[in-house]
């Protein structure tokens, strides 16, 4: 099949073509300054990449300009746009109704909508998306892809907070978890490398980009992870905090008289590693810290404390541990932080080859980096959030028996 | 020495009296409603209680009281008040300045001033008694025991957060920990029982009463606790939330229009236990999970999961591990919550002895629970901060060299 699929911000559309039949990407780019002036899209083919300027009034005229590319002479990759099979949308809260990628319908686009109190700057824009796109291709299914949707299988023990029980049955405020697709991708791909070993598996998988999180991943399914009702919870992150007593919330708001609006701006974007030093970017941070700079050295290290301490619990969580993998921009890319993590855990039977950790990098292709010696096979695994959307788009439309034309 | 020991709340006098020759309390006993009407004192000598109805306008004269009932023909326990040696008073928050017991002059009382901003609730009554006590017995050296300061040995790695560092610089916004007397005491009396083998010792302590926190301790000090800048940070507690997304935080106050105050109350007093059942009690949530009720199965389900997530960070922490201790109320009297903690970390080297674990309650005496077999070992010790307090003030005064009358 010919998937196209679409992650939509509120002034953006990121997009992607897959011919799943070979697992390959055709082309991706995206749209940027949706709705606003000096809109532009960046478009890649293989190593190919234009940018074009263009008017774009809203998220419709941004896939129509899209669409428009695709088949253009200079820089399209279709024949013809009707041989796009289906599209899949990225939606980042699927709350408690959907446990899995989903055909759209009027129906689902209610329940979106309706989610969007619990992920209000995301929700709306992807259903723009998806109602611009539905308009513009009405022929073909649409498929909604959730953030939220692998982390469904949590136990209640492990998704409850101990809050007052009408804040969950009312409101629904209850651990979510994201980065799904990511976490889906990568512990299914890890089952694969390590073959029948990992039927019964324990893996922990770490999602380390600009946003972090952490999952413990028991014969394949979610049982626990680090974000909760929102994406601020659990690790350290480039400008998030992570976890945060309670109370030093209060007092704050107490002590310089902050609204939930300036608190929520500092705790999403100021805080965390930008928070410690003046930068957001672990790349800098690692190289100051080696340079001898304090505060960079002191972010690193509680980075990585936290990393390992979340190691510890998820393992209790699963009790044992078969495999840990690395995934996301700093995990693909960092032998230091990835060492950092693990050099004091050999007690739990996870030993490093150094030198496959040090040449694991540039997210091409995964690796196995534990020594073979090591209880815990240790992995390095590129996460290709657009390539399992659309092998679940795929998925779901062979499963449903749903035509394509 | 005969040492008096307070722990002075808004409207209330905890005390008691020791003799540190033999580690022996020969009363203790408690004022309450201080400054309100209907005020009375419960005193206690070995098993003999009396409850004395009494006019109690403030702190100095509840110890007024309490001095007196000390030296009474009836119910007294010393000939005149001139033979205690020494005042140990509790101190819920000594910031960054109190690392020990320190001797209590002008300068001390002026920073348990200071430090009131961190913990509003407790500092200032504290002071109030050490005020009234040191008017009362000017004579003899009075000694602050800060609930903080054992815990003061954390790393700076594991005592900050990730929020901007000017909050750390200017507010002192950290990690403190608290129950630091219990964590202590207890640590140490498992170091004496298990003896030589714990000098270089890995151990995680539970203090699980109505406030619940675990600590890590590595040869004797602390290097990692759940509490943080105030006691709601960790644990699922009777009242209190523990651990929660501060974005449940930023929700709830824009959803329902929360005040601080109003949060700060509901997370402190209406979260925890019961908060996900009707009760605060474990005792009552332990039996009705029994019969089958699921609201107190959930809540013992998550509070055991929080605390066996809690061991595996911290085992991490400490590199391994050799003993845990459990203690305070419910950690000295169901065996069901240990039992329920520790079944499934066998392979951590865990190993409970059904039959021993069974038969420690009562808080009466410390007991190994651990089976012969098992690489860690598990202990029940009754916690007792008053003595702890009192051998504080004693070890200061002496190493100080402080003249006693």
């Amino acid at each position: 099949m010919i998937i196209l699929t679409l992650n939509c911000g509120s002034s953006s559309v990121k997009y992607s073509v897959f011919n799943t039949a070979h697992g390959t990407m055709l082309a991706r780019g995206i749209v940027e300054r949706v709705g606003l002036t000096g809109s532009f899209i960046s478009h890649t083919v293989g190593t190919h990449e234009v940018k074009i300027e263009i008017k774009c009034l809203n998220h419709k005229v941004a896939i129509e300009h899209v669409l428009k590319l695709l088949v253009s002479s200079s820089d399209g990759i279709l024949e013809n746009i009707t041989e796009v099979n289906a599209v899949g949308h990225r939606v980042v809260h699927g709350g408690e109704f959907f446990i899995e990628s989903t055909i759209i319908n009027e129906e689902v686009e209610d329940v979106i909508a309706e989610l969007s109190t619990l992920a209000p700057l995301h929700n709306p824009a992807n259903l723009q998306g998806i109602q611009a796109a539905r308009d513009v291709l009405p022929k073909i299914p649409h498929v909604a892809v959730f953030d939220t949707a692998f982390h469904q299988t949590l136990p209640e023990y492990a998704f409850r907070y101990a809050i007052p029980s009408r804040w969950y049955d009312e409101k629904k405020i209850r651990k979510y978890g994201f980065h799904g697709t990511s976490h889906f991708y990568v512990s299914q791909r890890a089952m694969q490398l390590l073959g029948d070993s990992m039927k019964k598996s324990r893996i922990i998988s770490l999602h380390l980009g600009n946003g972090v999180s952490i999952t413990a991943i028991k014969d394949g399914k979610s049982i626990d992870t680090s974000m909760g009702l929102t994406p601020l919870e659990g690790l350290i992150m480039g400008t998030r905090s992570g976890d945060l007593d309670p109370g030093v919330i209060l007092y704050m708001m107490r002590s310089e008289n902050l609204s939930p609006e300036e608190l929520d701006a500092i705790l999403n974007r100021k805080s965390g590693l930008i928070g410690i030093t003046t930068t957001s970017d672990m790349r800098d941070i690692e190289k100051k810290a080696t340079e001898g700079d304090e505060k960079s050295h002191l972010a690193l290290k509680m980075a990585v404390y936290r990393v390992q301490k979340y190691i510890g619990a998820y393992t209790v969580a699963l009790g044992g541990l078969n495999a840990i993998i690395f995934t996301a921009g700093i995990g693909e890319n960092s032998p230091t932080f990835r060492n950092h993590v693990l050099k004091d855990l050999e007690f739990l039977g996870i030993k490093l080859d150094e030198k496959a950790n040090k040449k694991a990098i540039g997210g091409k292709e995964d690796q196995i980096i534990s020594a073979d010696s090591s209880d815990v096979k240790i992995l390095v695994i590129p996460t290709n959030e657009e390539l399992v959307m659309a092998q679940d788009v795929e998925n779901v439309i062979l499963r449903r028996n749903i035509k394509i034309p």
